[in-house]
C-alpha cells in the first residue's frame, strides 16, 4: 500500500520512528510529531528515564517545541500524532494549547485519559485513535516483554 | 501569629512570594515550592507567557526541578505547596511522580482538577486544600482585575 504524504497513517509511521528510538534507549517506546501546514514541527520521544523526570513524556516535550517552532502557545491549527494514548498529564496539556486535533495509536486502558474523563480534551479538539494501532502497542508489548525477561 | 517553621501556612507562604514575582512578571501569579525532609528543595513560578509554553506551569517546573535535586523521579517523601488548586495536567503529573503530600491555597472552580475527577491525585497522596487560600485567591483576583482594567 502507499501511503499519501499527508495521510494520518504517514504522520504515524513518523512518530512510531520516534518510538523506536525510546526503545532503543531503554525508555518507554512512545513517540509523538506535530504536524502543522502539512509539514512536520516538532518530533519527541519519551525521555523519562534519560532526564528522570515523568513530565519528560513524548507529547509534553513535541508541545513545547512545536510552540517555540510557531512562536504561539495555542495550536490549534496543528495536529499532534502520538503512538500511545495520552495520559492524563499529557491531555491536560493539550487542553491548554487547544491543539486542532490528537491523531493516537493504540488505547492505553491502564493510564490513558479516555478511563478518567473524555472531557479532559479541548471541546475543540478532534480526536481520531487506533491509526497503526497494533503496531504502536506491539512496540510496547515488545518492550516490557524484554523487561519482565530480564 | 507566629507560624512554625514547618508549618504549612510557613511554606505557603513561601509559594505565595513564588506567586507575587510571578505577578510582578505580568504572568498569571501562581507560585510553587516542593519540601522534602522539612527543607524547600524546588521553588517555581508560572512562566507560561515567558516562555510562551503552557507546560511551564509552576507545578511542573517543581516538579523537575525536584527530581532533579533528589536524584530520582519519584517524590513519595516531598510535598507540594501551591497558591492554587492544581489544573488537570499538573495533579495528572503529580500522579506520576507519586507525590506524598500536595497542600493548596485558592481553590479553581473553573480549571482545578477536583471539577474533572478527584481521583487523578495518586491514592498515596494527601491533599489538603484552602491554606492562605485568601491570600493566594486575593492575588490572582487583582492581577485578573488589574488585566480588565487596561
Amino acid at each position: 500500500m502507499t501511503l499519501s504524504v499527508h495521510s494520518d497513517e504517514h504522520f504515524m509511521k513518523q512518530a512510531l520512528a520516534e518510538a523506536k528510538k525510546a526503545f532503543e534507549e531503554d525508555e518507554v517506546p512512545v513517540g509523538a510529531v506535530i504536524v502543522w501546514n502539512k509539514q512536520i514541527i516538532a518530533r519527541a520521544h519519551n525521555l523519562t528515564e534519560r532526564l528522570n523526570d515523568f513530565t519528560a513524556h513524548a507529547e509534553m516535550q513535541a508541545f513545547t517545541s512545536a510552540t517555540n517552532h510557531i512562536g504561539n502557545k495555542y495550536l490549534n491549527e496543528c495536529t499532534l500524532y502520538v503512538t500511545l494514548e495520552p495520559c492524563v498529564m499529557c491531555a491536560g496539556a493539550s487542553f491548554w494549547t487547544q491543539i486542532g486535533k490528537i491523531v493516537y495509536g493504540a488505547s492505553d486502558e491502564k493510564r490513558g485519559y479516555l478511563k478518567t474523563n473524555p472531557e479532559i480534551i479541548h471541546p475543540k479538539t478532534e480526536m481520531v485513535g487506533g491509526v497503526l494501532a497494533e503496531e504502536c502497542g506491539a512496540l510496547l508489548t515488545e518492550f516490557f516483554r524484554k523487561k519482565r525477561d530480564k
